[in-house]
């Protein structure tokens, strides 16, 4: 992974945002920026070289340079994979460390990630450095970068989706009438374990008959009845990367209206994929999966966005929900998800996770979607 | 679960707080307080009677009211499990209509939670509402309540403990040389699905040879050794609440002097467990597990706390490390888990979950913690 280029990249993204350094502590946004996997990390920015020499009392010592911090339970861990900058081993909270290093600037403008840093964490931030060190909270500085994948990143991405997929296709024979949803989800999630997955990326959500009607129905006790719709949402972690599917079959034989909202809810998802262009907005991409199913008069019964992105997180931006005016870009990865949730009836979702491409985009989830009937 | 009562003391806590309302989003603070499961809700507790008259245009209609917001994801399973406050599903992100309520307060102060909001949500909080509201964070104001488990908490708990050793031990039987830490892994979550968790509490560990020198190893795909400790650290989640436990067993006969490791390391637990009583400090039980080790020369080797709190969550307060002043008291829940970890060498952790009664303890966790050869 080539953490070298990530980090020259979000330091070009300070200098142009007049930051003179940025704390890290999301998770995800650490793993992506110097791979560290564990939890309890500060990974610190200083000032590049072109704004040190206002900032950094002893410029050069501390011209971008990055400093990361963890504690002792992490020492090992943390000089196995923390690539590009220093590691300091914490005894008290990681903050008080970075406070001390920061303190020596003589004064700058420091971000934080405000979509993830706690009020409570913010305050002692600001009560632990001098008057001259002012904190500016920034949303979504890193995700932005992390939106479009890099090359290393799409292929760890589908060798994800190819490990979930395998994983549902093992786990299907077992669906038949009396198994409960979570005996399924068990089987499942043993599977991805056996076959060398992290974990899984959510938990695995198989809601069958009326539980269908529950767009997160996770696994419950309940066993799989003789007739029914069963939506089966899952995904795996490996190498950190997630993976997202989603399938619904059959118990039993379909009937005539069954057939037309599977069908409707398949056509509403190829006319998502369909639109999917770099430059169209995530709200088009919603809007024509929305149009197929209003074309069949069911598009009241979808009650979520048609998508999101995903990456070493489930859930990442773009959202691809009603109006969302962020434009798709090659190599981002979404989800494409539309589905219909009746009442007392039941519910249907079909889902892929696609890479967008320069001329449209590539489903990169491998199974079938023709209707299955058990 | 009596989510009345959880209500009625918070909302008592609150007037003694001098707030006139709380905004709660955090997941367990939502599933412990009104028993909602699943993502995205926000519970708005406002002003009590006591003070309702001072705030409130138009009392008694809000006076002393519970409000849960959802999004239509959610509306089957809300409507399903909130208790005690009205259910409203929003079109848009739930603060807009937090907010439109709240609004119509003449004046108030509104807590929220310091430590799980952000400071892009705490922003969009102030934006969203009159002058004459004004926010309060607060740290820890649920989590003080919930560090002090109810009857139906600890029978919960309890549950999951007993289902949490019996997967262990069906564990066990699995390790042998040659087998990958991630296929003990993957036996021992198979081994909970099957039981009825509703999932693991955290990421399985299961960290051999060399690896047990990671406190935090998570089950990677490396062999069993032939010789060496094995730490099998694993917890589930059962109707909510977690266990915790960790044993370590070791691959081969023993040296005398890995036999002498652990018998420090059990020592250092049992002194733990011996110290536990209501009044005494969250650091007095650290530190008397922290002795024992200190007396066998392996103190160095202990690199984190003795323990900490669990119930909805896997940690919580009170933290058991060094100098920590949080009282025990009756119906804590916490965690007793000193270990030592020699770089190369290997290390070795052994973990019970206690329940603090009047006069002592209560060790919950049914396992021997005798050596276990392999």
């Amino acid at each position: 992974m080539d953490y070298g280029s990530r980090q020259k990249k979000f330091q070009q993204t300070l200098d142009d945002q007049h930051l003179d350094g940025f704390v890290v502590t999301h998770p995800a946004n650490l793993r992506y920026l110097c791979g560290y996997t564990g939890s309890n990390g500060l990974l610190l920015f200083l000032p590049g070289p072109s704004r040190a020499k206002a900032a950094v009392t002893g410029y050069p010592k501390l011209a971008g340079r990055l400093t990361f911090f963890t504690d002792g339970r992490y020492s090992e861990q943390a000089r196995e994979e923390v690539a590009g900058a220093r590691v300091v081993i914490c005894k008290g909270p990681l903050l008080y460390d970075a406070a001390k290093l920061i303190g020596q600037l003589t004064s700058a403008t420091i971000g934080f990630e405000a979509d993830y840093t706690t009020v409570a964490f913010a305050e002692l931030m600001r009560k632990l450095v001098h008057r001259r060190i002012r904190w500016k909270p920034v949303a979504g500085l890193i995700m932005q970068q992390r939106m479009v994948k890099d090359p290393d990143e799409l292929q760890l991405i589908a060798g994800a989706v190819t490990l979930g997929a395998a994983v549902y296709e093992e786990a299907l024979p077992s669906l038949r009438p009396g198994i409960r949803e979570s005996e399924v989800a068990g089987k499942l999630e043993y599977a991805a374990r056996q076959a060398g997955a992290d974990g899984m990326s959510f938990e695995t959500i198989v809601a069958a008959g009326k539980r269908a009607a529950l767009p997160h129905g996770r696994a419950s006790r309940q066993a799989l009845p003789r007739r029914g719709f069963v939506v089966v949402d899952s995904g795996v972690t490996l190498r950190g990367y997630c993976s997202d599917m989603t399938r619904t079959v059959h118990m039993g034989r379909v009937s005539r209206e069954e057939r037309r909202w599977y069908e409707a809810v398949l056509e509403a998802q190829l006319a998502g994929i369909a639109e999917v262009v770099p430059g169209i907005t995530a709200g088009q991409v919603d809007q024509a999966a929305r149009q197929a199913l209003r074309r069949a008069k069911l598009d009241s019964y979808f009650s979520h966005s048609t998508g999101h992105g995903v990456g070493l997180e489930i859930h990442e931006p773009p959202r691809l929900g009603k109006g969302q005016a962020e434009r798709l870009e090659a190599g981002m990865v979404i989800t494409i998800e539309p589905g219909i949730y009746m009442p007392g009836k039941g519910g249907i979702r079909i889902e892929d996770m696609v890479v967008v491409t320069d001329r449209g985009c590539r489903v990169l989830t491998p199974v079938s979607k023709e209707l299955v009937e058990i």
